[in-house]
């Protein structure tokens, strides 16, 4: 099996569209309030230049389904939030001592540690809060609060809380493949498989549909997570927005650091061949999941 | 008008059986999971000595109002453990840099900054997963949803982040009163009110008597942090299980930093009075609450 590379398709213009949207979002969501301080924090790393591959898959997801994306946005952005909460948390020098995040210095540079911690704790309870706020009223209730629980889980010790507690008790050590694994979806691919389950069980998605958007989430998910431990090895600065090498400094254990380049760059390639083989399997017709799996691998290769 | 005391009520066996009750829904809630390192420390915080207060005035609350009970413990185990996460994350180096918390070293003085900084982040998303997966099917979503959203209002940049912002932005500066206000409501008044309110809205009060207890707890919760300021001065590790002094040294805004001891004393009186007669003008008969206003006083007056 290959991987399917679709001609003519241009990923970047054909996101642009959604991105901006999701941007519009969240400035809106995160208008400035009193104390100004804290949303201007909260907005430094939000709207910070990102790729928005989260809210784009659920976006995608709610449109496969057939559902309306009016209904989607808010959580969305939540998720998206999320996303930039647990950076700014594992850029403090407590944790991973990041000075540079999505090109950028990171939130604790400029706003000092006692802020970049209180942003990270807003943005935990003001996500979800976006998510009841501004859902629209006529998407039932019972499937928004759950929705809203899987949001809760992922983002908790049962989620990224859960992957980053045994990510700092592995290091120096060696571990096996079990707890890589248990590190590697919870801190990616779970909120990968949020992203396109919250898309799908708010637009009535089938069974089978929903797990197979399931699986494509986790895979490409993981694969996200295996691109980024090659780039720490093979990137610079200036393309991956964060200073390279971290992950061999800090004695990380990565997909590369236990299998060595070569082998999670093949990995790497496997899982997003499946990730789109299950789309055709099941009948999926997305040209935009078709072509992020396809990018995850050539952001790497080329 | 005086504070009204109640002969013969002895507040410790009273609320001894609530407080066990949400003592071991606690320890439910918070089973040990893996990875067992992240519980360890969750467990460490929440169910350390304490004297869960805002639960039991929620419990109170819905008694009141004609609720059952077994329709509030997920909400206010919750927000026993959203008040761990603030004082766990606000006792940080980068915060208050604080070595003792209910008579115990403080958390990431057992477990270190980053189980801390993670530990808090934990409770702030697995606090509000508890209510959705614990309130009993019986409760209207439209209720819980609307409880939910002013439960994570009151944890946020809107609430006790907030409050946090402003102490912080306000160290050794001279601040007017309305900024004072600001800070004492958000980091404590606040979150007393949501305790009573969430016990009426659950029990469906009326208006009038939702009114009348969400004053109650807005200005419980004012008395409170008064009190505790004054104990800042007054008090002893033994006595107030933290070490004392720490305002005076961060040079933090107290209402005593503010208005001198004797004002402050006067002031707590006054708000708890006003607290009582609130209930007796309302017709609102409950003993506990009517001691819960005097046991602010006598604990600093004594």
């Amino acid at each position: 099996m290959k991987l399917l590379v679709q001609k003519d398709f241009d990923y970047n213009k054909v996101v642009l569209p959604d991105k901006e949207l999701i941007n519009s979002h969240l400035d809106k969501y995160l208008e400035i309030r009193y104390p100004q301080l804290i949303w201007e924090s909260i907005r430094y790393s939000v709207l910070a230049d990102g790729k928005r591959i989260r809210p784009l898959l659920m976006l995608e997801s709610a449109r496969i389904c057939g559902g309306d994306i009016e209904n989607v946005f808010p959580i969305a952005c939540a998720l998206e939030m999320l996303h930039a909460q647990s950076l700014i948390h594992d850029d403090l020098p407590c944790m991973d001592n990041d000075d540079y995040r999505r090109g950028k210095l990171t939130n604790h540079k400029v706003y000092g540690e006692a802020i970049a911690v209180l942003a990270g704790d807003a943005l935990l309870s003001y996500a979800p809060k976006v998510i009841i706020k501004h859902t629209p009223d006529k998407v039932d209730k019972k499937v928004l609060l759950q929705v809203l629980e899987e949001f809760l889980k992922a983002a908790g010790p049962m989620g990224i809380v859960g992957g980053q507690v045994v990510d700092i008790e592995s290091e120096e050590k060696e571990i096996d493949f079990a707890t890589f694994n248990y590190i590697l979806s919870h801190k990616t691919g779970e909120l990968f498989k949020f992203a396109m389950r919250a898309g799908a069980l708010l637009s009535g998605a089938t069974e089978e549909k929903l797990e197979a958007l399931s699986f494509y989430g986790k895979t490409i998910g993981y694969a996200f997570q295996i691109a980024d431990d090659i780039l720490d090895v093979t990137g610079t600065l200036e393309t991956i927005g964060k200073t390279p090498g971290k992950d061999q400094n800090s004695k990380k254990n990565t997909h590369v650091s236990l299998y060595g380049l070569e082998e999670s760059k093949k990995e790497l390639e496997i899982l997003c061949i499946n990730a789109q083989q299950e789309l055709i399997k099941k009948n999926i017709n997305s040209p935009l999941l078709m072509a992020i799996a396809e990018q995850i691998v050539a952001r790497v290769l080329k």
